[in-house]
């Protein structure tokens, strides 16, 4: 990974603006032997131009042949090991449905659950209910209090929802209240360490006032609590690449990411175009010396095996970039944090085609468009997703020499 | 190398089978500054198909630069740092001459020498006598008995053979029995660890014997004794990678390794062509998840320094390829464990050219044939041979998405 000592040391807090544009599940795969992928496919004539003058490259997201999370793969094109720096559930959870996690807060994943009148538990998933109705119980549960805690609960996708604690001496050392059975009761939160004894009952009295809320609302009449987890304290990039740096993302999960490396988080709406994102970063780039801005509907396509859908996605951003380009970066990186082809509608393992255009340091290779197969034959090579970051800062001429 | 504790927490029993043939010594180099390479050379049409559909790239045996034995090799390939997983050269003897080595067991390499009437070493080496000469004096080793030791001897090249305790309590910290030097006799076997006491004194024993048995056999009239090692308790194939393997081989070294692992070790015989090792992989391709094919002779030729035998092996291997591709394999990895240049007339460094055909997931490149210069242009780059497993097992989809 990023070395941060070695950050830490040579980072300057002058030097050229970076902008990082990651395209998410960027990668792809042809449907057929001999087609082409889609980012191959796509029309992309200004990202074929700043392939063409810049150098281009693979990046290996977190190790050959495993295919990462989003969460882990932005981590590691952040500069961080995800396999160091493996985030607790209830945190990726807890900011990827939008909610605030600071450091000492414990963040935790909830299900919604159906029990019986004897308060067994009948279905662990409560039916699998829609998003709507599992918002609607939300709200039962948004004005429980308890003494001296903030509370913030928010539903995710059906079922689902979290929760975060915030307020002192809270530890994440709890085992999970789901029996991951039928037929039994919910477990009551336990904790696992002497210090999070105070934490679980706090804990456990929420749990009864939710029980009380939640009394016929069947079939999601009860709540499971997993994957108790507080802040990673992750190294701030202001701390170890002296970077005054910033977010332009649509979906939670990226801003939540972001937050955690101390990126300020610009206020965005789920409905913005490509377009819309690219003004965003345009309206803010005086302000930051880096902007990381990120496009969710490559990976969206690539899942749902949409290949012309992702084609469609990919030209759209071209289409936009002059937006980006007129803001004159001294180095900006076009990638994705993982392949998700649409042949295979998952995430998968493949290298992601990178582009760094840097006119005043770029090494040009021999690529002549933005592609996988172009990218082989480029100045950057195969490399670990978690190398971006320095290679970015030298290209931007904010590290200084090592040794004399 | 290979993270096996993310192997344990990813790998899944379901997926695709993976075959992994590797052609030892395959790399090679061309004899003049404008020719091509062994394998270049070589009429492969199968092979270039498979190369031209799939994915190529060159694996890094140990560390640039660095030229390894078969047996590092090998753990490497199957996803074992060699440089963390050293095992002990007692070990890699017994097994490389075909004695079972288990845990608990002490393996130890023997010298025949010389020792005049005063028991004083005059040849360390016995005057290099050949292995014939070896195998007669092993035969009056064998009926050497220690209560409660079962024991195993047998022959290598030329002076060497492997010794083997197998019996309760036995440790391996004991020094080496050979003084290094003529004019002194050999040193008794002593314990580096209080707890290898009793087996030095069993050690011992057993060259008191041997000396007795020998007496008049010169010039192998006494041995010496060094590279004490026990089992080296390698996580397993099932453990690791929920994989079912087994291994094809004809010679006692790779058996040995895939042991080690964890392979079923399938019975074969050193006079097995090509052909009827791959029927042998055909014979036994419905019960494992994986299979290990080794073909010994491109090494052999390589190191003999047969350029147009070496050629004519990998031709050869081309020829019966057809009888592994009617196994339709999910994954096939066709590669090497080192390069073994004829021009060389031993191991090498350079990064091996590797050929990995996965059908549903593999990433076509521009390489249009198998060899060292294609493969450079391919979508594997060039990496560790450590990283091989996981590429295999990702293509194989056996290993679960990494975090959320």
């Amino acid at each position: 990974m990023a070395n941060f000592d070695l950050m830490r040391r040579l980072a300057q807090p002058e030097g050229d603006k970076i902008m990082l544009l990651v395209m998410d599940g960027l990668g792809g795969l042809p449907l057929t032997a001999d087609g082409l992928t889609e980012l191959e496919t796509a029309k992309t004539p200004n990202m074929d131009r700043l392939a063409r003058e810049g150098s281009s490259g693979l990046s290996i997201p977190v190790a050959r042949g495993i295919a990462p999370g989003s969460g882990p793969a932005h981590l590691a094109l952040f500069g961080y090991d995800p396999q160091v720096y493996d985030i607790g559930r209830g945190v990726l959870e807890g900011i990827g449905i939008g909610l605030d996690v600071d450091e000492g807060d414990v963040a935790i994943r909830g299900n919604f659950c159906t029990i019986d009148a004897g308060g067994l538990i009948t279905d662990r998933r409560a039916g699998r209910i829609p998003t709507e109705e599992g918002e609607k119980r939300v709200e039962l549960l948004k004005d429980i209090q308890l003494d001296g805690i903030q509370l913030q609960v928010r539903a995710g996708e059906g079922y689902r929802f979290a929760l975060v604690l915030r307020g002192d001496d809270l530890h994440p050392e709890i085992a999970d209240t789901d029996p991951q059975a039928t037929g039994v009761a919910p477990l009551p939160a336990r904790a696992l360490e002497p210090q999070a004894e105070r934490t679980a009952a706090l804990v456990n009295q929420w749990l009864d006032l939710a029980k009380e809320r939640l009394r016929g609302q069947e079939p999601a009449n009860m709540v499971t609590l997993r994957g108790f987890a507080t802040d990673p304290k992750l190294p701030k990039y202001s701390d170890v690449y002296k970077l005054n740096a910033a977010c332009v993302a649509t979906y939670p999960m990226y801003k939540g990411v972001s937050r955690l490396v101390g990126m300020t988080v610009i206020e965005t709406d789920t409905h913005f175009s490509i377009q819309d994102e690219f003004d965003k970063v345009a309206a803010i780039w005086t302000d930051y010396d880096f902007v990381f801005c990120h496009v969710k509907y490559t990976d969206s396509r690539g899942e749902d095996g949409n290949f012309d859908g992702k084609v469609e996605i990919i030209e759209q951003v071209d289409a936009a970039l002059p937006t980006l380009l007129n803001l004159n970066p001294g180095v900006l990186v076009i990638t994705g944090d993982h392949s998700t082809p649409a042949k295979y509608r998952a995430h998968t393992w493949h290298p992601v085609p990178t582009l760094l255009w840097a006119p005043e340091t770029h090494m040009p290779d021999r690529a002549t468009a933005f592609g996988e197969r172009e990218a082989m034959t480029g100045a950057l090579g195969q490399f670990n997703a978690t190398d971006l970051m320095p290679l970015a800062l030298g290209h931007a001429r904010r590290l200084v020499k090592f040794g004399a």
